[in-house]
């Protein structure tokens, strides 16, 4: 089967950024209500949520191998085709994770501060919805769900807009999604697929809909956000690179380090919380460093080392300045030797990308500095760099992982896609 | 004496995109340095910089009546002079109010959320600065200090570029500051003066100065701020408009109806936290309308409005359908007649700007519906709109009051100027 050409699937045809403005409105006048619907109707619609994707599940799979089929006649490659095939199995963990959205407690409405004025007046800061979300993703189907399930318990509508190859997967979830807003009295407009494939429906979102999107948030790879970092004319919930550091300092027990080491970088090495670069202190090399360097080796990960870690065991290659600041997303990890404490938050301050960086040290003080002077948005203690992850937090679920500076830091759960209003209680206070 | 040629107070002399990147790396260099300073050492810079700002007193005066003259010689309108020209009682309040800042709690450091996991991570959401921040001003010379001071008590770096006009003022006020935090032992870089007038230096902070800035606050007129909200590639602190609403309901007491209304409107008009628009509830309009309009005629502002409320006095002028959307920032007022809760919160959203709007009455479930429904970034129940204040809230001062949705909303005090980060502690624990 043919790749569609594009735009054949957008009924009614027009003029796309007019279309593009118009899912904007009806987003907006969706968000207004969904932002004051109570906790249970927006639970009872993602129950419902959960219940449809299950039932429908013939249809949607159908969809989802029409998908992979023109995946597969287009040549794309198989690491593609296995994020995009659904089976039996996936649907059921996305309905889970639905269900499991809607079972978190409402972060709407939250006392986030209260306080009293000398003449009498309560100002309350209240939680309130963000507005609408626009979400960019590629070819994963489950975004669909996972994300607009993540806008809707937060009290926001949801613009998604799917990749070309994963375009009718999303577009079945997107109808039981819709379906099931509506069974439970909300606007099926708050969760939202832009029905076509046409790659500028991106630019129109990323040039904020005329007033239509509050934030967007890209779920892909680099080139994606990338583009979406650099085009948007609105807010962005992402990171664009996890270059993601454990550094072993002098106070490190040894055993310890070997642990937090393979988990941060082995456990997974695709995600964007695994470690690319171990960093060793000169004054523990002598006893930490061959073992480290061995126990990847080992296990099967590449070691791209500078002199002192080549000089530690033969299959060691040369690291070059750019090994610093590759995110390898893969069994590879740079290794270097640094002179102390300094020299370790100089290296991820010049070289990292504000994620996730890691000490294995017994000396607090040490920890205590790299956990102040390290300015990533997560850093930890002793911990493997894996768990930079919404689940792991105990947020429920993430709709992703951030490292710009404003509003959202780190993973981006359902507390982070609210912002706040004051409320102001008085008795006819009036300003002298 | 002539206004000086464009850029002849640069110095080098030099590409201004590259000068202006160079302010940029400077500034951010500064701000890790004065993101790890201690609370003390900023307040004592802050000690210092207000006890020279009276020291310097000849010098800043001096150099502030050569803009004077310059504005006057430039034929610059009575009311701008005003705003620019500083004397001694002005100097003092500014180095007032940058003691008084010194003097509030420190928003670094703070401990936003902390949570322990089952598997024994204790993870910690902790205040930090947001970096740098860029504020581009007009001719109030004050903001050079209160902006400046407000940045490095929040532990971010400051780059500030006055108006034209008030260029020599914030020349000067802006050395005394560097000096300041020199003699305090930190940067001082981390409170820098664009060197020019050169208007293309605006442009250059608003494209960000190649990732040598955060945000950036506006402070002055509709035209600056508009300009900014367009062309900024970076976020932006600040509102548009504050068309702000009293609306008086069916149960509002008519005494209180009339000392907060004229409160809002009257107090001080040029505010952005001055009422525009005055909402009455058909149900209460026939003993509530008349008073309300004519206390306001009484108190020598001009009413416009809707047939009904033309029909209570003969001074009343006809609202036109621009007027519901108009910041007068003067004695003027636009009154309508609205059928109920619904239709008040209707129009408000329809032509507010979501800064700050009020309700009037004894009624609280009506209250409660338009805290709730009026998405604003301040709602009242019976106090004035004109408690839209950083100050009012007991914030201590604030940069601005924004009206975005993202990270700051309402006044934006020297806590909405730090971000956070996660430090999370463990023993060793990797992830399964």
């Amino acid at each position: 089967m043919p790749v569609l050409n594009l735009r054949t699937d957008f009924a009614p045809p027009g003029d796309l950024s007019e279309e593009m403005n118009a899912i904007g409105r009806r987003a907006r006048a969706a968000a207004r209500q969904i932002a004051l619907a109570p906790a249970h109707t927006k639970d009872t619609a993602l129950r419902l949520v959960s219940e449809r994707l299950r039932a429908e599940r013939d249809t949607i799979l159908a969809e989802n191998a029409r998908d992979v089929e023109a995946a597969r006649a287009a040549g794309q490659t198989q690491a593609l085709i296995d994020r995009l095939t659904l089976d039996a199995g996936r649907l059921n963990a996305i309905a889970d994770a639905v269900a499991k959205i809607g079972a978190l407690p409402d972060p709407v409405g939250r006392q986030i501060a209260a306080f009293e004025r000398p003449n009498g007046l309560l100002i309350e800061r209240i939680a309130v919805p963000l507005g609408v979300i626009g979400v960019i993703f590629e070819s994963r189907p489950n975004v669909t769900a996972d994300a607009g399930a993540l806008c809707l318990k937060a009290g926001n509508a949801a613009i998604l807009r799917a990749g070309s190859d994963s375009h009718r997967s999303a577009m079945a979830i997107a109808r039981v999604m819709r379906a099931g807003l509506e069974a439970a009295g909300l606007p099926g407009d708050a969760i939202q697929i832009v029905p076509t494939r046409d790659r500028a429906a991106v630019g129109a979102m990323l040039s904020g809909l005329d007033g239509g999107i509050d934030v967007i948030v890209p779920r892909g790879g680099r080139g994606l956000v990338e583009r979406v970092q650099a085009e948007a004319r609105v807010p962005v919930f992402a990171h664009l690179d996890g270059i993601c550091h454990v550094y072993v300092a002098a106070g490190a027990d040894l055993d310890m380090a070997l642990k937090v080491v393979l988990n941060s970088k082995m456990r997974r090495t695709g995600i964007c919380g695994a470690a690319e670069t171990l960093l060793v202190d000169r004054a523990c090399a002598e006893t930490h460093l061959a073992p480290l360097v061995k126990a990847l080796l080992d296990f099967g990960c590449a070691v791209r080392g500078d002199a002192a870690t080549q000089a530690v065991d033969g299959r060691v290659t040369a690291a070059s300045e750019a090994d610093w600041r590759t995110e390898y997303l893969d069994a590879i990890i740079a290794v270097r030797v640094v002179d102390g404490l300094d020299a370790a938050i100089e290296h991820i301050e010049t070289n990292g990308s504000h994620h996730t960086d890691a000490i294995i040290t017994d000396d607090m003080a040490e920890a205590t500095r790299f956990l102040a002077e390290v300015d990533s948005a997560i850093v930890t203690h002793n911990a493997s760099t894996q768990f930079a992850d919404g689940g792991e937090f105990g947020f429920g679920a993430e709709i992703g992982i951030a490292t710009g500076r404003m509003h959202a830091r780190g993973p981006v759960g359902v507390e982070q896609l609210t912002t706040f209003k004051y409320r102001v209680h008085g008795n006819g206070q009036t300003r002298p």
